[in-house]
């Protein structure tokens, strides 16, 4: 029992991928289906022949192959990159006794004997690559069946907005189900495996299955980073261009950088998350119970009913869901514990108390979830005053707006920030640890429910609404990977027989210092890259509506292979640096640095990645409440076409880049340093700190 | 000899002040001069009839009165909150004896006996008052010293560059001398009076002297977030109506927001700095003596000259600065040291080896100094592919420069923060706190040479040169600022007798959260603060233009006082907030949640300053860029008013809150919360933490 620690991290992150996969699984359906559908109603506007005639040259170049041959090609760099670090740790943690075969004392149990690190290190290397596999493996499936149940949508989408609802809302958990089940299979299957061989050396067999995690974690990190500067160049470069220069629509197929968007979708929101999901068992439970409960208790029929039924929901299920787990905490847990805590076996003897207090841990994060959610729906819907504050300063200018919607995201952050600290306080001071991994798992049990506020997206048919979910699963997501990377951050320091990270020792500082510098230094490669490929983007479309004559008028077809071709080279090139930098800092710093500095790296990491959520950059919502036009203050701002419409496009453009491509990346990097600093800890323990040992 | 590390800290901070305030001073002085140079300029180039008539009806409205009557209006209202905050101080402080008049063991050496604890919460408080009117007559000094200097200046800038060089750069240092020069004569007199009554109880008179730079620094923040505000919504104002919409040059008295522009300048730029400005004897040597050697050594004669020349100073003066320093710690240094590292007493016996150990540490300081000098110059100076790339983006846009300043902004700061790392552990290694407190006096002596640097501005007569020389700078302000506070945050963990601070307590961890979000809530609210103000402006400035017919031709006047106004009213009621914020964080976690947590909202809030320097946001460059138009490539990129220029001119605009509101306000910020935390420390030692003695 004394993983305990280990499993609850593992379990937690299962989980949460899941759960937050689901929703941006059905988010990204429902993206497309929007879009679609927008193309429908625009097609019944326009005259029936000549969009007919658009279609079929549309449907020329396919976006669903362009999309498999670009993660073919992304795939074979990657997958060089994953073999030199299937090397490195074999290499690493093989060294750590020497490559001695013989048995070794367990680390924390030093009268027994455990598994030689030889043989960790080759089951480790053996879970890492696995890990990647099923990851790869995970992403194509997921984007084939995302192609299917949206074209399903579509087909729905016309008959009316509730059936469209539950066929994307259900088609999106059906793929969220599957692509878990792959991950927990193949995991499961691993775990029993390794099992032969190891036998009763639980040690061995938690460190040689936390290389399945790294794996997953790479390959997620580089299909989120690739499919977030492709998308994000195709989608910048199109609607620069097309929809403020040349003013048509969006995903006319006059536009040459059109199928390198749609492409992009593909890529992007769907292949990259496809291959951050994989399992859990209760979590898939918790989602399906949720799944049920939102298709089946409430269904809405009319958008305005959508509302204030989500709240209710929301508040119902939260509050239903605390008793749920205090009856599963009463019935279900084990009647005694042993739990694990740097180092230190505690048992623990009155185990009513504690479970009661595992009860709060959970509790907290779910409340702490559901005032996260709130807060974010806040600051994010153009319901109220601040998405609206935000476009009264497109009167002014792009730039009044972009410093409205920058600060406006600092702000949106203060709340979730002390709500997530007030849950760290409580369920570590109940369990330490242990506790901040239940209190993610609380967190998460929201998730589920704010997935379920995914429903709007369909009904709604605008992209403000899918945004404001978007965003509101973003703010879960953050919150709980900041929790499980926090839980993690414990196993590695325990792991890495740490006994106390102190701030005012220089080791820790210089890696608290570095640390918090990182989610810059990868903002920074993610936007430059976005940015020069963007830049490319928009000079080709330029020069095509420039060059091709009849491009305007329908007459002549764009080459979109050229555009295809930009944003394909852009996010492999692109891709490696912002990868390498997190999969390496977390070697260099521990074979030159040592742990403690490693652990303040970290630190400062972690404590930055809350306030990253600033990331969620609002300047994309006042350009949806133009295009809504719903209230009278929405209208006074002007039409659409306006001089303040064209000020918000130019502000949503700026926060596209640093909500997508490096927002949910931040997300991934967070869980990927702690898991990687926890597959090599016994040998930065070993060996590590070189330089503090020369000199 | 037990308060070394005060001292060391204290001293550091004055000199630091001096040195970047001189900076400062030379450099609003000549941001001054150079619009001043403009509008001669011009007004040769244009009808000269014409122009000396708008001459006289700009006079009618004079900035300076205006700038005067704004701060009176300002002082007032901080007034208020100074005399509140001093209450608190008192009370706060003497309730740690329970306003007990009976003298006390020390708390450092318990054999002695010290003052009582109510006679040092007098004292404080009366420094703490001292502190903020020295800190308010030096602004008001600053600005009355500017205003002649600049005319001079002005005067001299028409015979030649040489000439107004040295007139501008020698008037700069004049005036900073004397404001340092009176900062230290107050506090020279205040010590040697306290010492009448301390006698020998060196714990006690350091104690009461730390609110004297309390006041300073609280009083700095105020002029600089209320002139910050002031200065930014003119700017922004005037420039997005007059240069965008209406294309007419900057400063041109058609444009109604003129007149509060340049009172903005008046009281943003050179009120704020005077009141951070109070000084140090060794650092005011340094100063005069880099003046001498900037002005008689190389004397500059034509603008191509300057930048080699320049280069090399920089690195010949450190060379010599290093070689000086080693002659001064071998001669000057005493011969036995007692070292006061967090509550441990450790008599250094072999004190040649530890000089030479101080020796590394300063030296280390300069030449990290340096490093971040060339790099921010890199980054900064369009004659370098960073700035000119992003001026390439230029051509797609406002979004993607903007993009692309932001990516640049980060960028800036990996090579600064490993410098900083680097020096911090050297010094801390070789002499804890102390080493690090020597280490910021050496990178302050780079700022010293660095600030030859500033001749630039006089000579190229263009914003470009003078915005790079700012940045270094502001880069240097910064790392010194995060290595003074430091060592004020060593101090105060000291005093507050901490052991350890270690960030897998919960206590330490929530704080560590909090204090990585403070900088995002400060910048959020200044931003917002900022972007109303403006929006609010443009909305005059453009009623104005639509409605007085004839203030295009110039035959009728505008109405300069309304913006005056809004510029004054903005300010003043949205300064108080943000300065709230940081004046009473410290107190509520000090009260509520005790020193540990306190410890971590320092540890957290300075090391992500170090990476706040993104707030240099690099986007003001490329509009010079095109301004100078000194290159083939930045006359490809298209004339003024081009569209590619109008987006470069949106770009500066969000930059310029980003850099000039936010930035420079965290410098203050860092020391004040760190001086505030020490200030009080033994107050919350004793009744701090609240919440966890309740619970």
């Amino acid at each position: 029992m004394e993983m305990k620690e280990y499993e609850g991290g593992q379990q937690v992150r299962w989980r949460e991928r899941v759960c937050a996969g689901v929703g941006e699984v059905a988010h990204a359906v429902c993206v497309q289906s929007r879009r679609k559908k927008r193309n429908v109603e625009e097609k019944k506007r326009k005259e029936k022949g000549k969009m007919r005639k658009k279609g079929r040259e549309k449907s020329k170049l396919d976006p669903h192959f362009c999309a498999t041959s670009f993660l073919f090609t992304e795939y074979q760099y990657v997958g060089i990159f994953m073999v030199a670090f299937a090397v490195l740790i074999f290499l690493f943690l093989g060294s750590v006794e020497g490559f001695s075969t013989k048995p070794q004392a367990c680390t924390y149990d030093s009268t027994k004997m455990c598994k030689p690190a030889l043989a960790t290190a080759a089951f480790s290397t053996i879970s890492f690559l696995l890990g990647a596999i099923t990851s790869v493996v995970s992403g194509f499936l997921g984007m084939k069946i995302a192609t299917y149940a949206n074209a399903r949508t579509t087909l729905e989408a016309r008959k009316g907005v509730g059936k469209a609802f539950i066929v994307a809302f259900r088609s999106g958990a059906v793929m969220g189900f599957l692509l878990a089940a792959n991950g927990l299979l193949v995991l499961y299957i691993t775990i029993n495996l390794f099992k032969l061989y190891y036998g009763n050396d639980w040690e061995g067999l938690f460190e040689a299955i936390t290389g399945y995690g790294l794996g997953g974690s790479s390959m997620a990190l580089f299909g989120r980073v690739g499919g977030g500067i492709y998308t994000k160049a195709a989608d910048v470069g199109a609607d620069l261009v097309g929809k403020v220069e040349r003013n048509i629509p969006e995903d006319d197929p006059r536009n040459p950088a059109v199928i390198a968007d749609n492409v992009g979708d593909n890529v992007g929101d769907i292949a990259g998350m496809g291959s951050d999901l994989f399992g859990s068992s209760i979590g898939i439970l918790v989602c399906l119970l949720t799944t049920l409960f939102a298709t089946d208790f409430f269904e809405v029929k009319t958008v305005k009913e959508i509302e204030p039924a989500l709240k209710k929901q929301l508040i119902i299920s939260t509050i239903l869901m605390t008793v749920g787990i205090a009856f599963v905490s009463w019935v279900g847990l084990p009647s005694s514990f042993t739990i694990f805590n740097f180092g230190v076996q505690k048992d623990v003897k009155n185990w009513q108390v504690y479970i009661w207090q595992l009860f709060l841990c959970v509790a907290v994060g779910l409340w702490a979830g559901l005032i996260i959610g709130f807060v974010t729906e806040y600051y994010t819907s153009n319901a109220y005053s601040p998405v609206q504050d935000v476009a009264d300063s497109c009167r002014t200018g792009a730039a009044t707006n972009v410093i409205f919607g920058l600060a406006l995201g600092y702000k949106s952050c203060i709340i979730p920030i002390f709500a997530i600290a007030i849950s760290i306080f409580v369920s570590f001071s109940f369990a330490a640890m242990y506790g901040i991994a239940v209190a993610a798992l609380g967190m998460l049990s929201t998730i589920a429910t704010g997935m379920s506020h995914r429903i709007r997206e369909r009904t709604d048919a605008l992209d403000a609404a899918g945004n404001t979910t978007a965003a509101i699963g973003k703010g879960f997501a953050i919150g709980s990977a900041a929790l499980v990377s926090l839980a993690l951050f414990g196993a590695f320091v325990s792991r890495a027989a740490i006994s106390s990270v102190d701030v005012l020792t220089p080791k820790v500082f210089i890696g608290l210092l570095v640390g918090a510098m990182l989610p810059y230094w990868f903002s920074a490669m993610t936007m430059k890259s976005v940015g020069s490929a963007a830049l490319k983007m928009v000079e080709e479309v330029r020069r095509q509506f420039n060059t091709i004559p009849g491009l305007m008028e329908g007459t002549t077809k764009p080459d979109y292979a050229t555009c295809v071709k930009i944003s394909t080279d852009a996010s492999i090139k692109e891709m490696i640096p912002p990868g390498a930098l997190v999969m390496l800092t977390p070697l260099i710093v521990g074979i030159f640095f040592g742990v403690e500095t490693l652990s303040g790296v970290l630190a400062g990491f972690s404590s930055l990645v809350f306030s990253m959520c600033t990331k969620r950059i609002l300047t994309a919502e006042p350009k949806y409440y133009f295009m809504a036009g719903a209230s009278e203050h929405a209208r006074t701002l002007g039409p659409k076409g306006s001089d303040a419409h064209k000020a918000a496009v130019i502000g949503d453009t700026v926060g596209d880049p640093l909500k997508d491509t490096s927002g949910p990346s931040l997300n991934i990097l967070i869980k990927l340093m702690a898991v990687e600093s926890l597959v090599f800890a016994p040998f930065f323990a070993a060996h590590g700190g070189l330089l503090f040992k020369i000199f």
